[in-house]
Parts: C-alpha cells; structure tokens; sequence
C-alpha cells in the first residue's frame, strides 16, 4: 500500500510530487498554480476578516463528512458568523508517516468539493509529515480570509433586550455522530454528522435584514456554551423554549442513554442568530428557503436580567441555568 | 506541576481560562481582545499576500530559539518574500495532553516578542488538546497576512540571465544546530539557530531597488533547493561560486564529519535574492547596513543554460551539479 512517508514532507523533490499530483490537482486555481511562499490576492474591498483552527479528530472519517470537509467548511462558517463572504483559504497538513496515500486523496477531495460548494479557493498551503507515534495520523488547519461587506456589525456584544433567538437547524447531531463512531457502542442509530458551509446561508440572511446582531456557530461545547458567550459578551439574559428547539430523536437517545444534554454537543453546520424582534419571521422564512435552513426555528428571546446567564423555560413553566461547561465530556470532537 | 489537559482545549470554561490568562495576555491587540470567531481587519490598500505553515521542530527548544519564534519568523519571512509587508497573524496550538504550562508561557512569550520585532499582531488563534501520544508536546501552525506595495513585482519566475544571487548571511546555521541538539553527537560546537523575523531586511532592500526579481528564504532543503526550484521556474542557470559563500567554520565541520552538503540544510533568518546586476552592489550596502544582513554576500549569478539546473564553480575552476534533493536527512527540523 501506498503510503506518505517522511520523504514527502522534507522540501525535497517527493514534497513536490505530492504537492503537484495531489493538492494542486484538487484545488487547481491561479493563486495556487503561481506556486510562491505566499498566495498573491487581489485588493479587497470591505474589511476583512481573517480566522483559524486546527482539526484534530478521531476518527478520521465518519458519517457525513471526514476531517478534510470539516476542515473547510469549520473555518468557512467562522467567516461567516462575522457577516463575511468567504474568499480563501490556507491549509497546512500534519501527517503521522504512514498514512495511507489513498486516504489522505479522499480527504483532499472532500475539502476540494467541500471549498467548490463553499465559493472559496484554497490559495496557499503546506505539508508537514512527523515520525511514527508523534502524531495521530492527520492533523489540519485551516485559516480563512473573507470580505465583510459595508454596513454590516456583527459582533457578540451586539444582543440586545427584545431581540430573538434563531436556530438554522437540530442540534447535537455532529457531537452525537463522532461518540456513537467512537465509543463503540453497540447503538445503530441513524445519525450523520451535519457539517456544511453556512456562507449561503448568513448571505440569505443579511440580504432579508444586514441589521443581525449576534451569529454563532455553536461548535464545540455546542448551543449552550454559545449563548452563555452572548449573554456574558452583551451583558445580557438569554431565555430558551425548551419545547421549541429542533433535536432529532436520535440525537435524544444517544443523550439520554448517556446522560448527556445535546444543547452542549458540536453541530458543525448549524448557526445561532440574535436579530430585531421585528425582522425574526422574515429572517426565518429566508432561513426555510436555503438547503440548511430548512429545519430552522425561533427558540427564544434577549432579557435585560439576569445578566450574563443563560436559561431554559420547561414546557411545565418552570427555569432552569444553563451553565458555562467546565470540560467537554468528548475530547478530538473537531 | 500545572499542564496541559484536555479540558483546555475543550471550548469550556477552562479554554477560556487558556485563552485570557496567556494567549490574550502576551498577544494584547485590539483585534484579538474583540474575541469574534474571526479578526475584523482594516480595509488593506494594497494587493494581499497570504500564506500557511506548520511548525512541528523537535526539540521544541534550541539555541537561538524555540517553536514560538520559529512560528513567527517562517510565517512573516514567507510574507516578506513575497515583497509584503508582513501585518497579521493567526495561530493553531495542538497541544498533547500534559505540556507543562510553564513551557507553553515560554513559548507564547517569545512568539509575542518576535511578534512585535517583526511589527505584525497575532490577530486571531485555536487550541486544540489531543490525549497522551496522539501528538508529540506541541505543534503550532501560523497563517500571515501582508500587503505588497504597489509595483513591487517578486516571483520565483523572474531570474534573468546577467542576474546577481545575493544572500543574507550565513548558511546552515539552523540545520546543523538542530542536528547537533537532536542526535547527541557528544560535539560542543558554539552553534545557534539564525531564526528571525526578515521583513524589515527585505523592506531596506526594496527601498533601493524595487525591481528585486525572486526573494527565497531557504528553510527545509537549503539554499541548494531554493535555487534549484528558481532555476526551474524562470527556466535559467544558475551557477554559485564557492569561494563566495558564507558558512561558519563550526557548520562546515559538522557537516564534514556527518558528511552533509551545509547548502542543503534548513535556514530560518536568511534569505536568498536575484537581482538585476546593476543594482546588486547598491543592494548589498543596504543589506550590510541592516541587523540580519551584516554578513550578506554576492554568491552566483543567472545564466540562460544549462536551463532549470543550478551548479558550483569550485575554486580550482571545476564546475560540479547542486542536484534536487529527494529527501532531506533531518525530518522535523521546522
């Protein structure tokens, strides 16, 4: 079997084999052909907003995606929760020696169709191969420049009394697919991961009301650690419907069975919006009519008081905190 | 002794912990302190370079250095050598489970001194905490962002016959220090890596000469490889003169008695320049002028043939090929 050896990651003529066979064949364009240390871009119009983050999951593929979508579209959807357009992005590999060629393609050709659906082009990248034991095969990061267009605030401390909460989707589904994948636990529940580029998304979204406070894609620690964030940043209370808020019932028994609560698994293609009270249903209804919005619901409102916490309404009337978590119960979940 | 654990890189409470009371701390901005998924940046004026690497060196401290600084640098001398001005930085911690806190502060402080040597703000970051084995200590990758002033046109494909190569400095110093701290060799020879930020040389050079044609920092695979793909890719010659080129005695003996090519082994503060003739001794005082080229010196020059090779006139008048290398003889030397 073919496999990356340390030979591919030394500067030498096999570094350059893989980086021409593999990542130029698969994320082909002008910037990247140019082949310099650095990617020359064009002049950018607005101000631009610039992220990273390293993925180091396990397992390396699962139902849904695999490390190199996820790569993609984790860093794409933190451009767009600041109201960018996603425009480019770099890519450095940490390969353990040994990981097989073929898996390390069909990971490349996830983050290819992944950045094609996406609208970006992954302009500038690098390779890294260490020994055998020194990594756990493949570790990747990605950092991501965007165009945040004129007019647009979106920022954490922006939620304000009277505004809404809006969720694109169910939650929990990511969190819940990479523990049934990794724990073994003998439960065949029909999960799939719900990574996805949300760069379309906030689009629709802006286009029906630039005026949106607050988006967040609540990844790790998942919805609740999210909007204790908010409430803490915009000094703020956030109050939840419990009755109101998307989980599949798949996602519910994995949690139940485990005594874990899904508003604190990863979603990796999900967003929290806080708009205008006035403009929610018309942002909604946007919402509805984008491929990852289809699910999306109003599931609470921005209180004055109590400031910087987070709280769920029962259908039974009565409240309970949502803390900040101390420690995610699932290490490696992005 | 406090460490690292997986609850820090969980998105917890204790992430955030991590966060403020070091990265934030040593990294101070206003960019980093706003705390978004991702940096808002100023509108660039220019044509923006951006560029990716993984730093991944063991061991992750050696004289002249350590992984901190080596992040820093590599990313802002790729920048530089793009003609930018290096401006912002993102940064990726994967960190394996149990890292002293003491040596990641070590480390985050020198990466914000090299920071604001090099006059660049690390803008934006992640942490990730993977479990005992699933990495070695510590890997950090950097993304950069800068911007290339108008006219500045710099380009691995620029060399011309009747051009001049220029060097920074001395060659090898950081492969053959790396090498004597990794394989014990029982050597004491007085040898420091060179790591240090280049954008300020490069911004002296273009200062009298904007029509500099390549810049090249010849990190993984030595100057001989960075030339040997400028040969290539302006489809020239390429011949160096022996005599001419600075290397330290205590390189050079390393490298005699483990029987390595110092012309192939990494550089972390050197660069490497064609320019046109004309301009080269003009080029060369402003070099000589500045911290980091005080040992600069005219090394070779560009010939139309024989095309995409680089060779060596030795100073008995023989010419010998400086060959592609395959594979390098240190792995994770950066």
């Amino acid at each position: 079997m073919d496999v990356v050896s340390l030979a591919h990651g030394s500067g030498g003529s096999l570094t350059g084999a893989l980086i021409n066979d593999l990542f130029r064949r698969h994320f082909e364009n002008p910037y990247l052909t140019e082949a310099h240390d650095a990617a020359r871009l064009p002049i950018l119009s607005g101000k631009t907003a610039f992220t990273t983050d390293s993925y180091v999951i396990s397992p390396l593929q699962f139902p849904g995606g695999n490390i190199g979508k996820l790569a993609v579209c984790g860093t794409v959807n933190d451009l767009a929760m600041s109201g960018a357009r996603p425009l480019y992005l770099s890519c450095g590999f940490i390969i353990e020696d040994g990981l097989p060629l073929s898996l390390l393609e069909t990971i490349v050709r996830s983050m290819a169709d992944a950045a094609r659906e996406a609208g970006v082009l992954v302009v500038t990248g690098d390779t890294k191969v260490v020994n055998r034991g020194a990594a756990d095969k493949l570790f990747i990061n990605t950092a991501g420049i965007g165009e945040i267009p004129p007019g647009i605030d979106i920022c954490g401390s922006n939620a304000t009394p009277g505004d809404v909460v809006i969720v694109s989707g169910s939650l929990g589904d990511h969190g819940a697919t990479i523990l049934l994948e990794r724990e073994q636990l003998g439960l065949a529940a029909n999960l799939a991961s719900d990574c996805g580029p949300l760069g379309g998304l906030v689009a629709a979204m802006l286009s029906v009301c630039p005026q949106i406070r607050v988006l967040r894609d609540p990844t790790r620690g998942g919805l609740a650690t999210a909007l204790n964030e908010i409430a803490s940043q915009s000094r703020v209370g956030i109050e939840l419907d419990e009755a109101s808020i998307p989980i599949k019932p798949a996602v519910r028994g994995v949690c139940e069975m485990l005594g874990l609560d899904p508003l604190y698994l990863a979603n990796e293609g999900k967003l929290a919006a806080i708009v205008p009270a006035e403009m929610a249903e018309q942002i909604l209804a946007a919402m509805k009519n984008h491929v990852y919005g289809k699910e999306a619901a109003i599931i609470g409102r921005v209180l004055a008081q109590p400031v910087g916490r987070l709280f769920m309404r029962t259908p039974y009337g009565s409240r309970r905190i949502l803390d900040v978590m101390v420690s995610d119960p699932l290490p490696r979940i992005c």
